[in-house]
Formats: structure tokens, sequence, C-alpha cells
């Protein structure tokens, strides 16, 4: 499937952390950037997220704010 | 100001089109890669972004998905 | 790949509305149901987006607000 | 109260999931699809959801990515 | 209908400019702050909000970033 | 840094709490109205953000719902 979003990060996850309901998934990509994601404990499980997976962060041009 | 977004990418504008009210805003950040942002014709014009500007890309860590 | 996003609702495209920057598009899901997603132009060139498609709706859990 | 937002989709509330600070809560919508929200613990007292209940899953348009 | 969404100002519409798909409305709500929102067209016609009108500003407590 | 967030709405903390990953920060800002931003664990204690401290909501103009 291919997607809209206009933004797909692939790198490799780095920590992943559980919490009651939500996940903290971090996944670095090129230039040594570490992108946080905040998902579902059950798309961890459903994806089976582990440390050291290659992944794709994927982002919504409309959820990117521009800094100058 | 210190910002509570997990994900901020630095880099350069590449490119800045103006729609009728929403602009997209393309930023090469480390490693080549280029997020898009969808913005405001406004904000474009507050910032003053043009190609060659120093940006930040600032993405909220609920914002991003993975894909695996 | 697979997403962590825990919503995805297939369906058919049956409206594709380009704006000068954004576009909506309409997908017909189960029950009768239409959402409308509002994405870049570059991502309907991307996907070649058109009426009679196939196509999934993806929304983060996050981005779901309940009314009751 | 009309809102903005072009996706309104009504159903049942099949699941209520409370962790710390946000929950999950999965509303059983039109064709048997079932939509997950991930709201505030307080959303949830605040408007007493529990499984059985009518509600409508609200989702913005902007908040929809689209996968062909 | 009550939301899940945690903020819900309350004020006044004091602008609504169109684009070709994408709309930008601002609302005065209390002590002189002016909330921007950008929605569909369809929801601008939809809601038939326009100038003076009273309106409501809602947002979802995960779509706020704090900045110190 | 200046951003493109079209609202800023400055105010004072007047709660923090922790769940295991999410923390719901409230802001009063305003004519007494209070924004609750859901934001992760780790922005709180690396803005060492705290009851009384000044503080800005940040929210992106594609975030607001209007309701009327």
């Amino acid at each position: 499937m291919k997607l809209s979003a206009r933004n797909l990060l692939k790198g490799r996850v780095v920590e992943v952390q559980k919490g009651q309901t939500t996940a903290h998934v971090r996944i670095e990509v090129g230039g040594g950037a570490v992108i946080t994601a905040s998902i579902t404990n059950e798309a961890v499980d459903d994806l089976d997220l582990k440390t050291g997976d290659e992944a794709t962060a994927v982002i919504k041009a409309s959820d990117v704010l521009v800094g100058k």
C-alpha cells in the first residue's frame, strides 16, 4: 500500500518504551536524527516492534510545523 | 522558547509553494531527507519563509505513525 | 508495510477535488459511510487517485474524538 | 452544536480501556468496522463512556491519510 | 452531543477566508485572543459560518504543544 | 525561533499530571480559560514544567475544529 503521507523516514528502532496504554518508539533515521513516535501499546504488539527493527516514521504534511 | 515537541529537524528551505490559503514548504534536513510541511500562507508571510532559509521542522510525537 | 495506525477503513474513491495545493478525497467505506480526507495535490498525483479506485482511509487513534 | 469535522461515524462503544492518563475507546460503527480512539481518562469520566453506549467517532478531514 | 475534546473555547467569528478547498476561520475568544482554524470550505458552507456568528474552537489535548 | 503555528496562547501552568509515558499539562490562559495539553513525560522533564510556570499553548490551525 502506497501512502498519501509526504514524509516517510526510514530507519532503525533504538528504543521501545511501553506505558499502560501508550508507548514511545524511537527510530534513528538518516543523519543521526532520532524520531520519537507516540503510538498505542496495541500497535507495538501488532507490529512486534523491538529494538533493532527496520521501521519507517510516517508523518502527514499537515502535522509539520515550521520554525525559523 | 523551548518546545515540548520531541522532533525538531533542522535544515534548509528548498521550496515554498503557496496556494490560495495553504502553502507547502519543503525543508531539506540531514541525510538528504526532505520534509514537507503544509502550513498557512499567513505563516509563510509572517516568518518570511523563502528558499535558502535555515528552518526547523517541528513534529509532535503523537503525530508520528510507525510502519514496519 | 504494516502501519501502527489503529484505523484502516477500506473502500472506494467516490470523489477527488483538487484545489491549488490541497485536495479533498472522498472514500466510501462499509455501511454507506463516506470518509473525507484532506491531502496534498502532490499525494493525489503520486498515488494517481481517481474515482473508482480501491483505497484505504488511515486514521491514527490519537486523532479520533468521541462524542456522546 | 454542529461540527466542522467532515467525518462523524455513529456506533456503539465496545470497549473502554483506561491507562494512567490516556484511555482507548473502541466504537463499532456501520459495516462491522471498529474505530479506536485515544482520549484522556478525564474525557472518559466526563462523558461517562462505557460499553454499550451510543457514541460518535469524530475525525477531521486533515487527519485522514489515504493508502492505495 | 458532548465531546471528549478537552479544549472548547467559545467566541465570535471575526473572519472567514475561503480558498479553493480550504478555509481559514478566525474566532475571537475570551481575553482578546483570536484562534485561527483551518477547515474545509465545505464545513464553512455546512455550518453557514460568517463574521459575527457565535462559534466554538474545539481542540483535542493531544494536539496542543507546550512552549516554555 | 518563530513558529508557523497560528495559535500561541500564553498563560501559567496550573497542573502537571504524569502517567507512565504521557502527561497532561493544564495552562490557564487569558479570560480564565484553561487549556489541557497531552504531551510526553519526557517533554515535561525536558522543559522542567511545574505549577506556576509561565508557558505557552501552541496549536496548529489545521488542528482546530469549529463548532456552531
